[in-house]
């Protein structure tokens, strides 16, 4: 049997300390299914590297062990982004990109989106709580979303929303459906498929709950549309 | 082995005759995965009996066959519906049913919902190709869509329009998902699950591509609403 | 990163306070998945307003804090209803609706139904544990269904209730599929799709477990078979 | 490349010739997706061993084929059971055996069953179009169908039916779910989950559209009753 | 709101005390998502009428409820069958029913069967850890299986062990796929599949899980055999 | 029955001709499921407008109904694109798209893609037959495909082209899965499943086939990154 | 719009010819979804190259077009292999592989199976229809199929055949579901999960129908035992 | 009702003692859905005929239950593997696995895998986290794969690191998918496709997280590749 623990080996996780390099940000963490000590170590590493170590789907537990080490470490109980800065400069925040919600439930995804955004350098203004059910809500916010170089429109249950926003605007809508929901919801199915199906053009569909890519999604469109 | 062919017995259908009385509304054809000759023998058993011969997802060659029997048995290619005349009054249209939906391509599903209702005895007013996408369309028309009694919405790929429109009225929407679209929409799975998942309340559900049972519980609706 | 945390905003949720006059009934509050300080929040704004505050899934949890705030909360374990009342004065029930189902264990479907159909006006009759296994159950008590100007039938497993009731009527039936079963009823799945493919006409599906749903649309249905 | 052909082979098919000595029964074809030239090689192995070939899911190609060489073969299109007598002597029907079935497009798989029970030794009595719809035509004729050792009930849609029958009845009911429907039937998925989940005891399922397995399964039943 | 709790009424179960007569075996108790306090008054008029309760699904602190006030109450914690005899005399077993499982993890399924089956009447062989992974231990009892009227077959994972052993034998195989299993056995989905599409004839499918089914299934096929 | 067939009524398309200015392309036709004379009909309305009718999925038949009438109008084969052109002038093509994708068999989803972003106004380039079974096709032409300001990257089968070429590269790729494959590919799910959950961030995901909504998200994307 | 169709452009395919270096065998084609044209021109490219053209469902149309051009191409109409030898010489085959298949329905599979592992340079023995419902077919040849390095057990409907093979011998077994079947099966679904749940060791499962692959794999099997 | 505890019966686990002769192999344990008595009577039964007793899947509660009676059991927390040495020696690695994993979550069924493959006598070599978002990783250590006779690469969330190993080595690629990630990899069925799908030859796919099995079948092939 295998005498040495491979979490106590090295080679356990490998960093990509060129990706700023070659993608144009750098790697981030996906905190789920990792162990604490797993969690602390790559975090380390990415400090001692200088760089930011952006983690999501960090739970409370792990950001505790975290802050033990490094007590400058953010945690956002809400979005459980878990933030340790590296020493590159923070950015001024650009363009912008806007981040729609249907409901309160769904706030934990779209500040996922948000944040993240916000991390990569841009400038993100929130529209929360305007599902569909009451039309006013989002036509009466219509104006200022259009203001953005790319939308996030997150959703759960029917996911209707983005569709209702690519109809009225002329920039890209990346679509989070969420699982939010019961029964047939499907942990996120149906909002998943109404917005692969759209009616409307325009709309970039990523993972349910992945607020994350989302948020790295519009941030690339927004500086590609600022980069000029 | 058996020599006595079933299709050549009396027994293989059982007329409900007493429908009516028990139901409020005769029953039904269901024409599709049925012969032509045993299309035949059914129309001729209703009509013998003085009742109304309504059939659905009957095809061309079913009406071809019947009308050689009985030449005035209507057919209407794009709903489908293959209708013989009993002896019983046409019945004055009443009170009123609006029936929506998305695009062209529903046609065929929101007509047979149409003329299901009107078979029945309800006024019907069409809103047909008001999908979302372009929300303009369906806001158009909304104030006419409120006189109603009850509304049939029709929509495939995404199937978002009943959601809409039961957020802009206050009674009852028969949300009919169809299978128009491709790929992610799983022969109208994806509307389906947005139908079912709808925020807007009001919202009943029936089969994908189920046109006719729409119309009848509209009409039902409808129905109660004017009894008084 | 985002020093404000989301649910410190004022703009987490935003109350539908005109669609009591758009859409006949107040907005109502879906509980789950909302932290209770959220609950408390949203029920605060509705009080403030004078609008009853009704919200369905609320966990004991929820009903504590808030009852904390607002004694005068009332919370049924059963159905998961939390109500709080506000300045409108409560409706004399009228009409009437039938609530059936299955089993027991399909109890807190069908109590939802009720309350909710209650809460918005209507009278009620229950007729539980009518499962179709034993069909004397439902003929027994058909009679006492018939008065009802809507029905609505509860069950999980096989979910042919719905089915036999719809066959015995004249009146639409909303039918809801529970959760209630295992292995291959799929959390709801095997009910909805019977409820979805019902050969008797005049079947009104909704969401798995949405008990409120089906008493908003039976209460509408009611509501209009009263109103001329 | 493989210079001789499988087909010209003798091995592509090993006849178990002696099952009825272990199984009670010879073995039967599985006629879908094989060959006219196949199916007629493995007929003629069984009649040159004396043996009754009886094969399910004939197309009428194949039967006009096996009649070419064997004129003798019997080809029912309704069940598309194709049967071609060996030496053994026809049996005399004993016990009973009822099929019912929903609608009347379930009449092939229905016929399927009857003519497998009635190969295999069975008396069969037929109850067909006796759907839930309406109640009064299987409550008609529960009692003749009380009479049977074993009951095949075959239905599509809702696939309710054989809930209903075994809420009334002592013996075991064979349920066989149809592909008949369309939209959330999933071509007989709705059904099978319907028996699967039954609330009734005592059904034992079968695959969707497999008449022959119902057929076999109750005559299996049905000799055991009657073999003391 | 509804001041009367639901469970505090007489009508929230209804016994079905004419079900001996009309079925042949008394009804059974579903325990799985009913109270405690339902359970204990359940079998407590099941125990006023003298009639056995015989339920399945309990847990043990549903076993504890009822033992505090009927301390006669059987719990198997196995099974999680919870037994209160009634005044009914307990009938020797008769006939035979094999019943064979593929692993020790389906114990708590095939026990469901063999003391559902017991209960009701008939004589019970086990056959355990006979998974065809080593074909040795299922041809190595054989012979003693084929002694029985009805068999049934417990697997989880692959699911084979029905189709083996129907393959061997005369009378019918009551097949039960169990949730043992991880990845893609979907929680028993494909054992149920497997059995559903078994080359080998004879088999009966029931419920995943669903011992309680498959032991009433061959109680009836085995009482069937000796009845004459 | 209604006399009028609703084909020949004008409300059975209405045209969105502020889509332009409101979305910033002009509305397309989606041909698939409609019948040849509404599609000659619909382009009329768009030529007698002046405006570029762009239509996808046009069957041969279509597209000869359609120069029947406007010898002008362009069919692609491969593509099904079928283009008639308005009074609008043609564009000259702006910045840069990238179309790839994995084998032969997906061009002509790929196509799509590609024609649709030029129609739009972007310039293309098309890198295909470029799957990962061979990583240096891809790797080959990297640097070229690192020119462009959005990817358009097709694939069926395992579908992870998009995932290898978006960890190469800073701007967004529209990954579109194709029904191309056979067996577990489901139809364009299994690529489907495979770029929504990719480990490479920055992919946009479409429909199934959907080469249309990608070509008109990579040119949005395409326009912005020129436009200041 | 594109006047270049891309059908007649150069790059539409991209021929790997330095696979058989990299991986040991050359590129082989897979023909389905590609047009007569462009299956001419591939083969015409490899056979430019000196290269063998071993190309997988291949339909007799494609076969012919082929064969006008090069009249020395092989086609085998139950595997749907299509050949044309370069300049290699044909290797003699070594070592063993056993393809086992369990019925004739799954001829064709199993011969693109056996075919394949041929053209790589393995010698083949082939047991045909000794599916499972008749162990005694299996256990016959067991001691023959021991022989092999590695085995193919190809089965539709259940599946199970790989795992009563692969329970009974010391080297891998690569299992291929296929679609043979109907309703439950799923279209090969059925026997797949099966096979990957199975609970003997040692199996290689590959997509449904995909004889080509388990062909493949059984040949490098084979290869690496001989190797030394 | 049964006196007898099924569990206190010798019959409850019947161990396969001849496995090693037949198969190659001993049986292993697969410890999930077992009690912990049940585990260390198995672990005893073993250890009393000499054999090694290999469990996966082990808890770390059964862990400590079988340490409490052998305290030189070893556990592994990362891969749950528990290992009863019995009196076989300890055999000299041999040949050469290489066992691949996409990330960090992936561990526990890699190291299954490896520990299966150790434990059966193969000589392993790990490359952990070399997931496809960054090319370079895998492509900096594929020459040190290539040395292996076989390669068992797990991958979750797209699964496509077998796909591009597979494409770039001349052995057989052991692909597993791990249920790593969240909404639509739907617990691991999306690598799974992903896997069965590939276009890269030589893959044999095993159920989701089946370290186990991916060892096993690895061992084998290095086994035969050393065995000449």
């Amino acid at each position: 049997m295998n005498n040495s623990r491979p979490s106590e080996l090295p080679e356990f996780a490998r960093l990509d300390l060129r990706r700023r390099e070659r993608r144009g940000a750098p790697e981030t963490i996906y905190c789920a299914s990792k162990t604490a000590a797993q969690i602390v170590e790559i975090y380390r590493r990415f400090h001692a590297a200088g760089e930011d170590a952006f983690g999501t789907r960090a739970t409370p537990e792990q950001a505790v062990a975290l802050q033990t080490v490094f007590p400058e470490a953010q945690y956002d109980a809400t979005s459980r982004v878990l933030l340790l800065r590296g020493r590159t400069e923070v950015k001024t925040p650009v363009g912008q990109v806007a981040v729609c919600c249907g409901g309160t439930s769904d706030l934990p995804v779209a500040e996922e989106a948000a944040q993240t955004a916000e991390f990569l350098g841009s400038r993100v203004t929130r529209f929360y709580d305007v599902g569909i059910a009451c039309l006013d809500r989002v036509l009466g916010c219509i104006d200022e979303i259009r203001q953005a170089n790319a939308i996030v429109a997150v959703a759960g249950m029917e996911g209707a929303l983005p569709s209702v926003v690519a109809g009225l605007v002329a920039v890209p809508v990346v679509a989070v459906p969420t699982s939010v929901g019961y029964g047939a919801s499907f942990q996120g199915v149906a909002p998943l498929l109404t917005m692969l199906n759209s009616c409307a053009e325009g709309i970039a569909v990523v993972n349910i709950d992945n607020g994350y890519g989302a948020g790295y999604l519009a941030n690339q469109i927004n500086q590609l549309a600022i980069s000029n």
